[in-house]
C-alpha cells in the first residue's frame, strides 16, 4: 500500500536512530571494567636511603615529615625504581618507575603517588603516566592512567596497587595491576 | 525503472555515510561544556599546621618558601582536606582531598594543585584525580580532572574553583564546582 | 522472490553491523599520532634562581638534591616560565609554564615534570596540563597533555621535549612541540 518513497524514509530514520545509538554504545562498550583491551601486572620495588647505601637504593626523601601527627605526613620521596614481571628484585626490570610519593595523614600511613612507567624493552617502547591516592589501608586501592607515548600513544586505564611486602622503612614492593581501557 | 540491487546500493551508501557522521557528532556532544553529565558542588576547606593544633590541623607545608619574591614561591604543602557539602567546616566531610600545592609566582600568590578526591559515602565509591593552575587572582579558575577510579571509573571533566573565604595563613575554602563530561 | 519484509530485515542488520563497526573505526581514525588535529612549537626558557637574581629568575630549587649521587637526585624546583613562539628569551611570551620538575636519577642527569600552559592572548585563552618524564640523554621525549581547559576544553595530546640549550646551572631552553589529538 505504502508508495517506495514514504518506505525509505521510514529506513532512513530508524537508521539515524541506530547508527546513533550504536555509535554511543560501541564507544561505551570499550569501557568495561572487567574487560580492558590490555592488561599486566608488575611488580615495584622500592629502597629507600638511608644515607649509605647509595648503590642499592633505589629512592630518597627529599622533603621530611613534618610534625602533624607521627605518621610521616609531609615526607616526600623521589624514585626511580624497577619494576619486574615476577616478584624478585633482582630480575630483570622490564621498566622503569621514575616520579614521587608523599605521606599524607596524620593518623596512619597513606601515600599520594605520581610517576611515569618508562619501558624500554623489545616488548614495549613508550611510557605510561599514572596519579592517584595510594589508600594503604585498603587491600586493593585503584589510581589513573591518565596517558601513554610511544607503544601506549594516548591510552587511559586504572592500575590497582597492592602491597606485597613491606620490610621497615626499608624496602617495599608493590603489586601494580595495569588496566589500558583506551588503546589506539 | 531503477532495479532494486541499484536502490539497495544507494541506500547503503546512505547508511555508510550517515553512520559515519552520526558516530563522530554523537561522540562530540556529549561533551558540550555547558551540559555536563555529571554536576555537583562542593567545598573544601583547608587549615595549615602552625606547629602547636596537630588536633585541627588538616595541612601541612614540607617544603618552605624560598626567597624569590615575598609570595611564598616554592613553599608546598600536603593536605587530607575534608570536603563539604555546604560552607560549614564542621559539616560531615562527603570526601576527602588528598594531595599537594605549592606557590609559584614571585609577584603575587599564585597556585599550582594536584590531588585526589576520595569518596568513601553511601552516595558515591570512588576517587577522582585532578590537577591544573590556581590563578588565584582570577575569580574562577578551571582545572582538569584527569581520571577517576571506582564510581567514577574512567571519568574526565573540569573543576572550577572559586575562593569562598581566607583567613590569614591559618584557613582557606574553596567552592569546587566539579563537572564530568566523559562518565562509562 | 522474497517479500519486501525479508529485504528490509536484511538491510537492517547489515545497519546494524556497519553502523556499529564504522562508529568505532571513526573514533580510532582521529588519533593517527602522525596526524594531530592542532599543533604548534613552543620554546621554554627556565633561569634557576641562584639566591641574587630576583629580577631575572624564573624557577626556584624548594627541595634540595639528596646524596643519592651526584646529580641532583631529589632537587625540586617550582617554576613559572615564559613561553615563545621563537628561541629568544626575550621575546613576548604567548603562554606561562605553571608547575615543577625534578631530578630523579642517580647515574646521570634526568627529569620529572607536571606543569600548567597558561594561555591569555588573543589567540588562545585557557590551559593545558601535561606530566611525564624527561629522559634527558634522549634527544626527543614525549610527555603527556592530559587535559585542557578554555579553549582547549578537555583536550588531550602528546608533548615532544628536546633541550635547545643549557647553560650551565643556570638556564636552559626546551623545545616544546605541543600536538593535540583529542579536540572538542
Amino acid at each position: 500500500m505504502r508508495s517506495p518513497v514514504v518506505k525509505s524514509c521510514c529506513v532512513l530514520f530508524l537508521i539515524l536512530f541506530l547508527s546513533r545509538h550504536y555509535s554511543v554504545s560501541a564507544t561505551k562498550k570499550i569501557l568495561n571494567p572487567k574487560k580492558p583491551s590490555k592488561r599486566f601486572i608488575l611488580y615495584y620495588h622500592d629502597i629507600l636511603f638511608d644515607g649509605n647505601d647509595v648503590a642499592n637504593a633505589t629512592s630518597a626523601a627529599t622533603a621530611n615529615a613534618t610534625k602533624l601527627g607521627n605518621t610521616d605526613f609531609g615526607k616526600l620521596v623521589v624514585f626511580d625504581d624497577p619494576m619486574t614481571k615476577d616478584q624478585h628484585l633482582l630480575s630483570h626490570p622490564v621498566a622503569r618507575a621514575q616520579g614521587f610519593y608523599f605521606y599524607d595523614m596524620k593518623t596512619t600511613y597513606n601515600a599520594w603517588f605520581a610517576y611515569t612507567l618508562v619501558f624500554n624493552s623489545s616488548d614495549y617502547k613508550g611510557t605510561l603516566n599514572i596519579m592517584g591516592a595510594d589508600m594503604m589501608r585498603e587491600k586493593a586501592r585503584d589510581l589513573s592512567i591518565v596517558g601513554g607515548t610511544g607503544d601506549f600513544f594516548m591510552t587511559r586505564g586504572i592500575v590497582t596497587f597492592q602491597t606485597d611486602t613491606q620490610e621497615g622503612t626499608k624496602y617495599f614492593r608493590l603489586k601494580m595491576d595495569i588496566k589500558l581501557y583506551e588503546c589506539y
